[in-house]
Protein backbone atom coordinates (compact mmCIF):
# COMPACT_ATOMS: atom_id res chain seq x y z
CA UNK A 1 0.00 0.00 0.00
CA UNK A 2 2.99 2.39 0.67
CA UNK A 3 3.71 3.15 -2.71
CA UNK A 4 3.24 6.23 -5.24
CA UNK A 5 0.28 4.86 -7.45
CA UNK A 6 1.34 4.77 -10.98
CA UNK A 7 -1.71 6.30 -12.71
CA UNK A 8 -1.82 6.59 -16.70
CA UNK A 9 -2.23 10.23 -17.89
CA UNK A 10 -4.57 12.56 -17.05
CA UNK A 11 -7.59 13.27 -16.44
CA UNK A 12 -8.84 10.38 -14.19
CA UNK A 13 -10.45 10.94 -10.55
CA UNK A 14 -9.30 10.71 -7.22
CA UNK A 15 -11.17 9.95 -3.95
CA UNK A 16 -10.20 11.88 -1.25
CA UNK A 17 -11.57 10.35 1.95
CA UNK A 18 -9.99 12.27 5.23
CA UNK A 19 -11.38 10.83 8.40
CA UNK A 20 -10.59 11.66 12.00
CA UNK A 21 -10.58 8.33 13.98
CA UNK A 22 -11.95 7.56 17.63
CA UNK A 23 -9.72 6.31 20.49
CA UNK A 24 -10.54 2.78 20.35
CA UNK A 25 -9.41 2.01 16.12
CA UNK A 26 -9.31 -2.13 16.83
CA UNK A 27 -10.46 -3.52 14.18
CA UNK A 28 -10.17 -0.89 11.47
CA UNK A 29 -6.69 -1.36 10.61
CA UNK A 30 -8.01 -5.27 9.40
CA UNK A 31 -11.11 -3.52 7.71
CA UNK A 32 -9.60 -1.74 5.62
CA UNK A 33 -6.93 -4.04 4.22
CA UNK A 34 -9.92 -6.39 3.17
CA UNK A 35 -11.61 -2.96 1.85
CA UNK A 36 -8.10 -2.19 0.02
CA UNK A 37 -8.31 -6.00 -1.58
CA UNK A 38 -11.69 -5.58 -2.66
CA UNK A 39 -11.57 -2.25 -4.15
CA UNK A 40 -8.72 -3.73 -6.15
CA UNK A 41 -10.74 -6.12 -8.25
CA UNK A 42 -13.13 -3.59 -9.38
CA UNK A 43 -13.41 -2.23 -12.78
CA UNK A 44 -11.52 1.26 -13.14
CA UNK A 45 -9.85 0.89 -9.78
CA UNK A 46 -6.23 2.69 -10.60
CA UNK A 47 -4.69 2.44 -7.17
CA UNK A 48 -4.40 3.97 -3.40
CA UNK A 49 -2.25 6.08 -1.86
CA UNK A 50 -2.92 5.98 2.39
CA UNK A 51 -1.38 7.56 5.39
CA UNK A 52 -2.06 8.07 9.39
CA UNK A 53 -1.11 10.25 12.22
CA UNK A 54 -2.85 9.33 15.72
CA UNK A 55 -6.42 9.92 15.70
CA UNK A 56 -6.31 10.36 11.85
CA UNK A 57 -6.11 8.49 8.31
CA UNK A 58 -5.86 9.70 5.08
CA UNK A 59 -6.72 7.59 1.79
CA UNK A 60 -6.75 8.74 -1.51
CA UNK A 61 -8.06 6.19 -4.30
CA UNK A 62 -7.74 6.63 -8.12
CA UNK A 63 -10.21 5.80 -10.69
CA UNK A 64 -10.55 5.58 -14.61
CA UNK A 65 -13.94 7.30 -14.20
CA UNK A 66 -16.97 9.10 -12.40
CA UNK A 67 -19.13 5.45 -13.50
CA UNK A 68 -16.35 3.53 -11.83
CA UNK A 69 -16.31 5.20 -8.32
CA UNK A 70 -19.77 5.23 -8.81
CA UNK A 71 -20.04 1.57 -8.70
CA UNK A 72 -18.00 1.28 -5.83
CA UNK A 73 -19.68 3.90 -3.88
CA UNK A 74 -22.46 1.71 -4.00
CA UNK A 75 -20.70 -1.60 -3.48
CA UNK A 76 -22.39 -3.88 -0.97
CA UNK A 77 -19.42 -4.69 0.93
CA UNK A 78 -18.14 -1.24 1.14
CA UNK A 79 -21.14 0.20 2.18
CA UNK A 80 -21.36 -2.01 4.66
CA UNK A 81 -17.32 -0.98 5.76
CA UNK A 82 -18.44 2.66 5.77
CA UNK A 83 -21.46 1.99 8.19
CA UNK A 84 -19.26 0.06 10.55
CA UNK A 85 -16.95 2.77 9.78
CA UNK A 86 -19.11 5.65 10.54
CA UNK A 87 -20.70 3.59 13.96
CA UNK A 88 -17.25 2.73 15.36
CA UNK A 89 -13.95 4.32 14.33
CA UNK A 90 -14.36 7.70 12.62
CA UNK A 91 -15.58 10.95 14.35
CA UNK A 92 -15.44 13.08 11.35
CA UNK A 93 -14.95 12.29 7.99
CA UNK A 94 -15.46 13.56 4.03
CA UNK A 95 -15.55 12.33 0.47
CA UNK A 96 -14.51 14.20 -1.55
CA UNK A 97 -14.18 13.86 -5.52
CA UNK A 98 -11.71 15.31 -7.83
CA UNK A 99 -10.67 15.14 -11.38
CA UNK A 100 -7.02 14.83 -11.65
CA UNK A 101 -5.60 17.16 -14.30
CA UNK A 102 -2.33 17.41 -13.91
CA UNK A 103 0.82 15.44 -12.66
CA UNK A 104 4.28 16.97 -12.16
CA UNK B 1 -2.39 18.78 11.39
CA UNK B 2 -4.75 16.12 11.83
CA UNK B 3 -8.16 17.61 11.19
CA UNK B 4 -10.52 17.04 8.28
CA UNK B 5 -10.68 20.25 6.87
CA UNK B 6 -13.63 22.03 6.56
CA UNK B 7 -13.21 23.93 3.27
CA UNK B 8 -16.14 25.86 1.30
CA UNK B 9 -18.24 23.98 -1.44
CA UNK B 10 -16.84 22.72 -4.59
CA UNK B 11 -15.14 23.58 -7.02
CA UNK B 12 -11.44 23.87 -5.20
CA UNK B 13 -8.48 22.36 -6.12
CA UNK B 14 -6.62 19.57 -4.05
CA UNK B 15 -2.58 19.13 -4.59
CA UNK B 16 -2.12 16.02 -3.92
CA UNK B 17 1.14 15.04 -3.07
CA UNK B 18 2.25 10.75 -2.18
CA UNK B 19 5.92 10.70 -1.64
CA UNK B 20 8.24 7.42 -1.05
CA UNK B 21 10.49 8.02 2.06
CA UNK B 22 14.45 7.05 2.30
CA UNK B 23 15.35 5.11 5.59
CA UNK B 24 16.69 8.29 6.95
CA UNK B 25 14.33 10.83 6.99
CA UNK B 26 15.62 13.45 10.27
CA UNK B 27 14.98 16.53 9.79
CA UNK B 28 11.85 16.18 7.42
CA UNK B 29 9.13 16.44 10.22
CA UNK B 30 10.72 19.85 11.27
CA UNK B 31 10.76 21.02 7.55
CA UNK B 32 7.76 19.91 6.65
CA UNK B 33 5.97 21.87 9.89
CA UNK B 34 7.73 25.43 9.05
CA UNK B 35 6.15 24.61 5.42
CA UNK B 36 2.60 24.09 6.45
CA UNK B 37 2.97 26.90 9.02
CA UNK B 38 4.17 28.73 5.63
CA UNK B 39 1.99 27.56 3.26
CA UNK B 40 -1.26 28.72 5.76
CA UNK B 41 -0.25 32.20 4.99
CA UNK B 42 -0.66 31.84 0.89
CA UNK B 43 -3.31 33.23 -0.56
CA UNK B 44 -5.73 30.53 -1.30
CA UNK B 45 -4.72 28.20 1.19
CA UNK B 46 -7.76 26.24 2.58
CA UNK B 47 -5.64 23.56 4.31
CA UNK B 48 -3.79 20.66 4.61
CA UNK B 49 -4.44 16.86 5.54
CA UNK B 50 -1.28 14.47 5.80
CA UNK B 51 -0.48 10.72 6.84
CA UNK B 52 2.21 8.36 7.07
CA UNK B 53 3.24 4.88 6.68
CA UNK B 54 6.50 3.27 7.06
CA UNK B 55 8.21 5.20 4.36
CA UNK B 56 5.58 7.20 2.77
CA UNK B 57 4.39 10.38 3.10
CA UNK B 58 0.88 11.50 1.76
CA UNK B 59 0.06 14.74 2.01
CA UNK B 60 -3.64 16.67 0.34
CA UNK B 61 -3.26 20.69 0.59
CA UNK B 62 -6.16 22.75 -0.71
CA UNK B 63 -6.58 25.69 -2.46
CA UNK B 64 -9.29 28.36 -4.12
CA UNK B 65 -7.84 28.50 -7.59
CA UNK B 66 -5.21 26.88 -9.68
CA UNK B 67 -3.66 30.93 -10.03
CA UNK B 68 -2.69 30.06 -6.01
CA UNK B 69 -1.47 27.29 -6.39
CA UNK B 70 0.71 28.48 -9.04
CA UNK B 71 1.91 31.22 -6.36
CA UNK B 72 2.74 28.76 -3.92
CA UNK B 73 4.64 26.25 -6.32
CA UNK B 74 6.92 29.13 -7.24
CA UNK B 75 7.48 30.46 -4.16
CA UNK B 76 10.88 30.51 -2.86
CA UNK B 77 10.77 28.78 0.66
CA UNK B 78 8.89 26.15 -0.94
CA UNK B 79 11.00 25.29 -3.64
CA UNK B 80 14.24 25.25 -1.81
CA UNK B 81 12.62 22.50 0.94
CA UNK B 82 11.33 20.43 -2.06
CA UNK B 83 14.69 20.71 -3.40
CA UNK B 84 15.92 19.33 -0.27
CA UNK B 85 13.25 16.55 0.04
CA UNK B 86 14.02 15.43 -3.24
CA UNK B 87 18.10 15.34 -2.75
CA UNK B 88 17.61 14.10 0.78
CA UNK B 89 14.53 12.02 1.67
CA UNK B 90 12.22 11.49 -1.19
CA UNK B 91 13.10 8.51 -3.17
CA UNK B 92 9.99 8.70 -5.29
CA UNK B 93 7.07 11.34 -5.23
CA UNK B 94 4.78 13.00 -7.47
CA UNK B 95 2.20 15.80 -7.56
CA UNK B 96 -1.58 16.00 -8.37
CA UNK B 97 -3.56 18.75 -9.57
CA UNK B 98 -7.10 17.97 -8.86
CA UNK B 99 -9.72 20.09 -9.05
CA UNK B 100 -12.78 19.22 -6.26
CA UNK B 101 -15.97 18.68 -8.05
CA UNK B 102 -17.99 16.94 -5.48
CA UNK B 103 -17.52 16.46 -1.74
CA UNK B 104 -20.35 14.00 0.10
Amino acid sequence: MNKVVNAPTPPYYAVIAPAELADDIRGYPELAARLVALAKTQPGFLGIESGFQKGFALAVSYWASLESIQSWRVNAHHMLAKEKGKTLWFTKYVTRIAKVERVY
